[in-house]
């Protein structure tokens, strides 16, 4: 048993469908999450400045003594997953990673699309991921840029989103794509409008994946928590309107409730 | 006759639609345009954050000789205009003043709408700029995000720009408003789907005002360029696909191309 927290963080707002899944999953644990909103969004950042960033997230996670580190930002994964995973001893995972595994073990066809922001398609990320597992599958993947200001902005019912959808996925579906990762942690809350247009596509929430991976490495080496339920810290560096309402929307109005953190001179 | 350059500066992109619109209507001025693509969006950051970017900025325009400084982003106008104005002995103009103005000018009606970024609606500069010029005018404002980045991606046609005007117009179309100043440089692009849902609404197009009022400070200062057509040099601190996409979309595919400009540490 292993009273010290989860910690967790993301570029902004989206991880915090991460740290839903985790918490979802595994009840008992204690989460520290932080989301980087003052400097959001990652994904336009040249990949020196992600690596930069992410360190001095990490690090502060680390002095506050967390079991594990989860990377949240499909961009930070992309960019500082292999040198954070270097630099400390705690285990630390990133989505990409765990979108890849479930896609391969979900595949449906021979072909599988990632949508994604359009850093994380120029990382190329993804591509290498899925290859690696399954060299014989082909990977289509697009930026979907539009989805993430809706999600930011909540208008993730109706018209506006389904048509989106039908915009970005259309191309790949007609492709023969059923297995879609949702390549970026603001996407799980389009999942309800992606499948009223396309029922029979395979959702990869990575969110929800990443969370498995959490509970068979802290069963594996031995880290859980069995002790009561686990409390969630949530800290951001700048309290936004979008943040505010995803906490709520996540974690209900009496849910944690987060504070404002600068980890950065 | 005055042959120095204008300088227009932005956060990104948006600013080309001034750029371009000064460019039409005084085709023998010298134009040096600055986007801070790499920083972009201004409207996410603290004011003094945006004071600090808008001084290099002007700093450099300054130190190209210049013989106006043109604020072409609205989050810059709010928070930079009057200290730039009191710093530099050229005249600096902004786009919300331009736009103010205009929408007094033309007023249809007792009220007046402004959908501009959040961070404008929050500033409160445009409801400010209106009172002092109109005070019996009630102006209705709603910050309108999700046309920012449908511009930046390219969709200003369809359904989607039409259902999303809808949602954020039709509000204050119901009570009453008739002139809606488009306070944020992205959002002219959307002019004509706008239009095809109200075509009764007059649309405020800051970039159009403001070239006008260069045109009345250039005569009166007796500053004008009467010589032959005038060059325009783009500059970006970052290159991106957008920028390229807007910059042949403004200037066609062998108009003046975008350098890449760092002018920061």
């Amino acid at each position: 048993m292993d009273n010290r927290p989860i910690g967790i963080f993301d570029s902004g707002v989206g991880g915090l469908t991460v740290c839903k899944a985790i918490h979802d999953l595994l009840p008992r644990e204690r989460i520290i999450y932080f989301g980087d909103t003052q400097r959001f969004p990652y994904g336009t950042r040249s990949i020196d400045t992600v690596i930069r960033y992410s360190r001095e997230i990490a690090s502060y996670l680390m002095s506050r003594g967390v079991k594990m580190i989860v990377i949240a930002c499909n961009t930070s994964s992309a960019a500082a997953l292999d040198i954070l995973q270097q630099e400390y001893s705690v285990p630390v995972i990133g989505v990409i990673g765990a979108g890849a595994r479930a896609a391969c073990k979900r595949l449906n066809g021979t072909r599988i699309g990632v949508i994604a922001t359009r850093a994380t398609v120029k990382s190329g990320s993804y591509v290498k991921a899925i290859k690696q597992l399954c060299p014989a599958v082909e990977v289509l993947q697009r930026h979907a840029t539009v989805f993430v200001t809706l999600t930011e902005e909540g208008w993730i019912e109706g018209d506006i989103p389904r048509l989106a959808a039908k915009r970005y996925i259309q191309d790949m579906y007609d492709h023969g794509v059923r297995t879609l990762i949702l390549g970026c942690t603001h996407f799980p809350l389009l999942k309800k409008a992606i499948h009223e247009v396309y029922p029979d596509i395979d959702l990869i929430d990575t969110g929800v994946e990443i969370a498995h991976e959490v509970q068979e490495i802290l069963i594996q080496k031995n880290l859980e928590n069995n002790g009561s339920a686990g409390d969630i810290e949530l800290y951001a560096s700048d309290i936004t309107d979008t943040l505010q309402r995803l906490q709520e929307m996540f974690f209900g109005k009496n849910g944690s409730q987060i504070r404002k953190l600068v980890i950065y001179g």
